[in-house]
């Protein structure tokens, strides 16, 4: 067990498969762009017959974020779950070869390895359709006690929420958190994901998570608002500290006392799958590291700008190298 | 079945793992840069514990030169062993969505579907390790006759003279297409591979084959010289067509009255994999639409220089397209 772990993720373990398509492929396979759905294993073989050539690179949202946090040189861990197959393997060499800690016990029956096909439009926008596979079969008993008292931050996907297993987990590992003393952070994920789980995701976010990361659609869809402006004062009396990332208007870092504006990272955008994922990473590596709002927001900025930047979720560049050559942090 | 088959390509059916290191990482996996190493279970999983993150394609050597031809437009069809698993399944698809004709049965026992960890250091040099798995059990069982007489040209890869079986399995195909008439191409694929088949490889090259393929030391390797001059010296009295391939100077084209030398098409050099395959892909599918010699080859090395500009051995683009914008052809 590795001490003083910074940042604990927490989410459904998957390895991406990523095809650039047209928008007529998106119709075709009755697809909502920008939006990340569930399918079962013969409407995933179905849209998977018709995709273009492939890629497969590890993804899935709170494992980009570990990956994330440990290139930016933080201690990462990460709680998920795999089966005992090659893509299984595939996930698990790629997480331990970026530093972060992960001990998971994989599946050896059941359902297979977790795969979200990632269709990328021409302008960049990813659409994904995601076989929960094994990761669905995450429980209370993969919720290390020693691991989550251990970390300053542990941090969980909405996506879990689907499933009530996850969702038990999830509840169990909040409460270790806090009875160690440590902070809980929770990202909305996706404005559909929302939509299936308002009340829920309200009650967690006044009352039981201690730093929110959302963009700008799934904010309004919790307070059901048309405006950014509406949902920050909807959400004004319960802030704690949240991150609300805004696309290429940059992010706006909430707390009770200050609002801190911070503009996007300048980026030749190719592929936004992961942009989120990362831009949590920064802002939790600079949290835990004790620097100020403003800077941890410049951080998951930097972060974000280098995973749109090429095709894949997660880091091709070393965040920390980057961290100081463009930051000067 | 398929009917006119233009290239039909026979080769080791691989799911390329691709990591960028640096040099110091092949001194400590005892690597020989620019080389393709065969693995063994222990060896390739000891190297890919110590990778960095990775991204998975497929691959193979024929398969890419398969993928090539359908990307060009033309009538392309593939012969090679995978597990019935999960990277089995992966180069299935990414075989059939670039339209190539591919129906060798998968193995249901024994090996997975065989890996190659390509390991990409700065100078854009590629090192392959590669674990055979279930296509090292490719037997002549697997030969299909209707399909070897239906094509132009079949083409095999050097790299499946290190198993007798796949040996046997090429010796029939070929005898199959020299009885109805087709013709036959060999790549020499590998400077340490014609070191190991050195008198096997003369035999089939001086004999038996009416197309070959080779860069400038595998060429040198075969007649043991030290200039692409000598090699090409030796080579002659057993001429009949050959694609001699020589970097960034181009390449040169062999026949028993004439030799036509043809520059390298300008490319940004990211990653070398894959670019002889691409070159045969170019070449042949020039060969077999009627082309000139000197089209084959700026077609051939148009292919090379889209597959070097990126990571991964497949093209990105449409080579159709490529070939229209770039060479009005």
């Amino acid at each position: 067990m590795p001490h003083d772990i910074q940042v604990l993720c927490i989410g459904n373990a998957i390895v991406d498969i990523i095809a650039r398509v047209d928008d007529a492929f998106l119709d075709e396979h009755e697809r909502i762009k920008g939006s990340m759905m569930l399918v079962d294993a013969e409407t995933s073989a179905r849209i998977y017959e018709g995709m273009p050539p492939a890629v497969e690179r590890s993804g899935g949202s709170a494992g980009n974020t570990a990956a994330g946090v440990a290139s930016f040189g933080g201690k990462a861990a990460y709680i998920g779950k795999v089966h005992e197959d090659q893509l299984g393997g595939v996930f698990r060499h790629d997480i331990h070869a970026i530093g972060v800690h992960y001990e998971t016990p994989a599946n050896t029956v059941g359902a297979p390895t977790a795969t979200s096909m990632i269709l990328v439009t021409p302008d960049a926008e990813r659409t994904m359709s995601t076989f929960l596979g094994a990761c669905g079969e995450l429980t209370v008993d993969d919720i290390d006690e020693d691991l989550v008292s251990s970390a300053a931050v542990t941090y969980f996907e909405g996506y879990l929420w689907d499933r009530d297993n996850q969702k038990e987990a999830i509840l169990k590992a909040m409460d270790i958190a806090h009875a160690a003393g440590k902070q809980v952070a929770l990202t909305l994920s996706d404005s559909f994901c929302v939509d299936r789980f308002r009340t829920e995701f309200k009650d967690l976010v006044h009352d039981r998570v201690d730093i929110l990361f959302a963009n700008e659609e799934e904010i309004k869809s919790l307070y059901e608002v048309d405006t950014f402006e509406e949902a920050a004062k909807e959400f004004g009396p319960y802030v704690k500290l949240a991150a609300l990332t805004r696309s290429e208007k940059g992010s706006v870092v909430m707390t009770k006392d200050q609002t801190v504006s911070v503009p996007a990272y300048p980026a030749e955008v190719m592929d936004t799958t992961g942009a989120g994922d990362l831009y949590a990473a920064g802002f939790l590596y600079g949290y835990t590291n004790g620097y100020d709002l403003e800077a941890c927001a410049r951080l998951g900025s930097l972060a974000a700008a280098e995973v749109i930047s090429h095709l894949g979720a997660r880091p091709e560049t070393s965040l920390a190298a980057l961290k100081k050559d463009q930051l000067g942090l």
